[in-house]
């Protein structure tokens, strides 16, 4: 029943070696990868805007020459990510660059940051799509928890069924987006040009008396949120078609690109059509209304807008389990996350994702907007150390050409890493949560490599010296009656050894007279010891005896403790019987090193 | 930490030879057996009185011939329950004396019927209490459901703590009342013979036009339930110190007289005075606040009242885990039923009660008055049931003097059915429920039986012909490397057979390979299978190959399956494994007639 609901939500189990089958072409790439950076042109101007308005309506000129350093460090980090795909060919997240350069805690550091990040942004996305769908209908604003609990379950489920299904279904979106907003620019563009929509807007240069270097750099970081998600495409290039160096890297490109074109392109309408931020209304918004009017074609933007809001989780739903893969491979996280579950994906790590991230849409009741400088914050530290770990790499390698590249990767960490201070100086109120959770996930990375090396250590043999060693055996069987499983159990322990005896506890001398009575009349060929219970507890004077038994004969037999038991045919009729086996065996395990096996009888009835 | 928690609240185990010093005195059964019949004469006069006022105040005085018929039954009741006493030593309920008399059928319903009201009578008791109390303290209104559980909470406690016990903390609630009640009534007469307190009543006698035939019996009917709770002594006489029935028999009758002495004072000075029903105070405040004004003693009397409505509730707890061991020592109802509890109590009884009574407080809020003649049918049915049990007993068995016997059952058999059947007729809107739910309870404890028969006619076995046989056996041991644990386990099955495979499933060739050249290497002596796995599943190619070894050998061979399992020291290091040993054991439990062994391996780290 269970595995049939599995199946319709899932799909069929598939083979290891259709992993091939499952790679992503670089058209279907781009959909998954790139939802989340792509999705930041909704917001990215307006963030500027918003900040430059402080300084007043003359101020905004100054978006102009700020999205062009916002696309100057776009460029940067294209370039610098598409050499670490070409250095890390197996993958080179922010995790494995640092890690690999800078040591291991300063890799972990990166790993888990964006671990931490990812789940972040599932749950800021869903909360922000949840929204879009709640301004065009206000009456489900009671619902949004649930709604975008329900995005979350879809997207869950998506991935799950495989990364190539998954992108099948999410490329449309992210392919009409990009249409959608191209369409918006073009006609944008064209319509200034034949001399419509002008409006009186400060010229480039106008001079402004209260900017200050603060506020610009402020400006800046806040356009540079729109650069969250780039690093996606170097993180997955175990998931791309062969070559996959060259795919990834041709991916990597057409979305920079995208991107930057969008990107201007947004912030030149919006300075050419005059527009400044509403408290409700978008930059977007009021930039397709002057161009469109508020026809289908506006309908159409703010539609895929809405959507690949919503999708911009999905980058994290692919990025997430490969991270975890990376970090539990290396033993910091638990082996779990390893495993590739039937559809092939890392499903540990999908579900995991998944709850924890409706855990904090739950949590938050669906605001989430505070989260946001926390998630910005948490995509520029593991950009910055994943360009330093590049700048020590070329340092160390000094391969042909190194110089450029070292200059690339030099200028990239520096704006990085200057983004990161404004960020964190800027809004310490909203970001100061890292300095708390990022030692914690660090901790824990380290508590559980040690509890790996420490099991590994202790498991480990010596396979010249170390051999399967004969003992003599010797079997306890508790009996609580003579019945046929009690047969069958010691049919099963004379089988193995000649040193059986059977236990029984009575609760009194009546009752053990007649046990044993019975015993030997039936005289099963077998000893039988009867323990005595003054406060009617079978496990404590069973365990007694076992001890006993252990203390005698542990140097020379091994000993089994061989526990009849019979499974009722329907579960309810589990509580028809007092199951002190499963009690027994629960105590056992937990406690003694003891053998415990277990003779089934099915009853039929 | 549980441990502690539960020896506070329970105190130390009991030896079970300690049994006989938990046995009640006559004194204090009177307490613990008699609360719920003794505190219906809080409400019992105004029943009738309620019923009565239908017809006009001339109709009162009709209340003291039925009180005087109501006390005549109360008689046959008490005389009739003697017989039974003697008759059943060994405890003789509704249950026992229907079971032996009318047959199964007849039995387990009047034993079902008890169940469920003693169920009603907890949380029904438990209201009322929490009614007392929030009528004088009202800003605790809002949290009744909060006070009958912790009322419900503290009977549970006290009565796993043991009957001697709870005996000691309630005899004095008890003793209070009925000290309370008797001051009342007799301050009450001698103020009313020298002069006080004279009212304008109807005389006895006075003709009252609209009274009929229908109203008198209802509000006889009503009076009765004054009478539910006088069949606990009978059910009890195991809880007694010897000589039981003599020691049973002395405390109905003591029983029988203080309630038959304070229900016909009350309605005597109710009648004296004038008292009719009044929505917002009762009968028996009226008759207080009328003998003693509103003074010390009045709120005494007040205080002991709303105390023993409470403590009616005891009654039910020492009754229901009784009446539940006799069910299921005839396999009636489960096993757990059966056993005594730390502290000698049935205590799967009284924390089934408990919880049970519990949730009908928590879906019923509070308000249980609409269960009340539920509740008096609950009782009635196996009144009757027993009279008549004890009918068919004398006619059977025929001893000295079974005639006047025979007519005092059949007086009681007769009036308790007519009671019943008023019950029925006149209140049917609330009482419907007992023709569902009975059969039901019925039908549950004959499914019971079957699965117990069933069970154990599967499990007998042929002492004479079935003796253990021995076999050959084949040990399956599933690897999933070379480790300290692995080789634990090779040395155990080498120990006990020749036999022995290890079963490692690998995920490519390469692996697999790997596998088998450190294998080799080891050397252990033991065969190495490799299964190659396409779907990632370890557990489904193991399921395959030990269904392949079943079906060769299981003819000539035991099949064991030998589970190398290390055993993480704290709990929370379970996430970091993914437990495959856990659940081919479960899996193989449930499915497999194969038997499953455990070595186990406690990690030091």
């Amino acid at each position: 029943m269970l595995n049939k609901i599995k199946r319709l939500l899932i799909g069929r189990p598939m083979k290891s070696t259709e992993i091939e089958e499952e790679k992503l072409s670089k058209f279907k790439a781009l959909a998954v990868l790139s939802s989340d950076a792509l999705s930041s042109v909704a917001y990215g101007t307006e963030q500027i805007l918003i900040i430059l308005m402080a300084a007043g309506f003359a101020a905004i000129w100054y978006s102009i020459p700020i999205s062009i350093a916002v696309l100057g460090l776009l460029t940067v980090l294209i370039f610098s990510y598409r050499q670490t795909i070409f250095a890390y060919p197996k993958g080179g997240g922010a995790y494995v660059v640092a890690k690999d350069n800078l040591g291991v805690s300063i890799g972990l550091m990166a790993g888990g940051s964006l671990l931490v990040d990812y789940i972040l942004t599932v749950a800021v996305s869903s909360s922000a799509g949840t929204d879009a769908i709640t301004s065009a209908f206000p009456s489900l604003h009671e619902h949004r928890v649930l709604i975008a609990l329900t995005m979350i379950l879809f997207l869950t489920i998506m991935n799950l069924r495989g990364i190539t299904e998954s992108a099948s279904v999410l490329a449309l979106p992210v392919y009409l987006f990009v249409f959608a907003i191209f369409v918006l620019i073009i006609s944008g563009v064209i319509k200034y040009i034949s001399g419509g929509g002008h409006a009186e807007v400060p010229e480039l240069g106008t001079a402004v008396s209260n900017i200050s270097w603060f506020l610009l750099l402020k400006a800046f970081s806040s356009g540079c949120s729109a650069l969250t998600g780039v690093e996606a495409v170097s993180n997955a290039i175990p998931n791309f078609k062969q070559p996959a160096e060259r795919n990834a890297a041709a991916t990597l490109m057409m979305m920079g690109t995208i991107l930057g074109a969008m990107f201007i392109g947004i912030s030149l309408l919006a300075y050419w059509y005059g527009i400044t931020p509403a408290p409700k209304e978008t930059v977007v918004s009021q930039i397709a209304a002057n161009t469109f009017g508020r026809g289908i074609l506006y309908y159409f933007i703010q539609g895929t807008t809405a959507l690949i809001l919503f999708l911009a989780a999905n980058t994290a739903y692919s990025a997430f389990p490969l991270l975890a893969f990376m970090l539990a491979k290396d033993k910091y996280m638990p082996h779990m996350f390893m495993v590739r579950g039937d559809r092939l994906g890392f499903s540990n790590g999908i579900i995991f994702l998944g709850v924890l991230s409706a855990l904090l849409v739950i949590l938050f009741q669906g605001h989430t907007e505070n989260l946001i400088p926390l998630y910005a914050v948490g995509v520029f530290i593991p950009f910055t150390l994943s360009q330093l770990g590049m700048m020590v790499r070329w340092v160390k390698l000094r391969p042909a050409g190194w110089l450029i590249r070292f200059i690339v990767n030099t200028i990239g960490m520096f704006t990085t890493l200057a983004i990161t201070l404004i960020f964190i100086l800027t809004k310490f109120n909203q970001v100061w949560m890292i300095f708390i959770f990022l030692p914690i996930v660090i901790f824990l990375f380290f508590q559980i490599h040690r509890h790996y090396l420490n099991i590994a250590d202790e498991l480990r043999i010596d396979m010249d010296e170390e051999k399967p060693v004969i003992k003599g055996s010797t079997i306890v069987v508790p009996v609580a009656g003579i019945t046929r499983v009690v047969m069958n159990s010691l049919s099963y322990a004379k089988s193995l050894t000649n040193h059986v005896v059977a236990v029984y506890v009575g609760f009194d001398d009546e009752d053990i007279a007649r046990m044993e009575k019975k015993w030997e009349e039936w005289n099963p060929g077998v000893r039988l010891i009867t323990l005595r219970s003054s406060y009617r507890s079978i496990i404590r004077p069973l365990m007694r005896f076992i001890e006993t038994v252990e203390w005698k004969t542990s140097e020379t037999d091994h000993i089994t403790i061989l526990i009849p038991q019979f499974i009722t045919r329907h579960w309810w009729h589990y509580f028809l019987h007092n199951q002190t086996g499963l009690l027994l065996r629960a105590y056992l395990f937990n406690h003694k090193d003891v053998v415990i096996a277990t003779v089934p009888y099915h009853l039929h009835k």
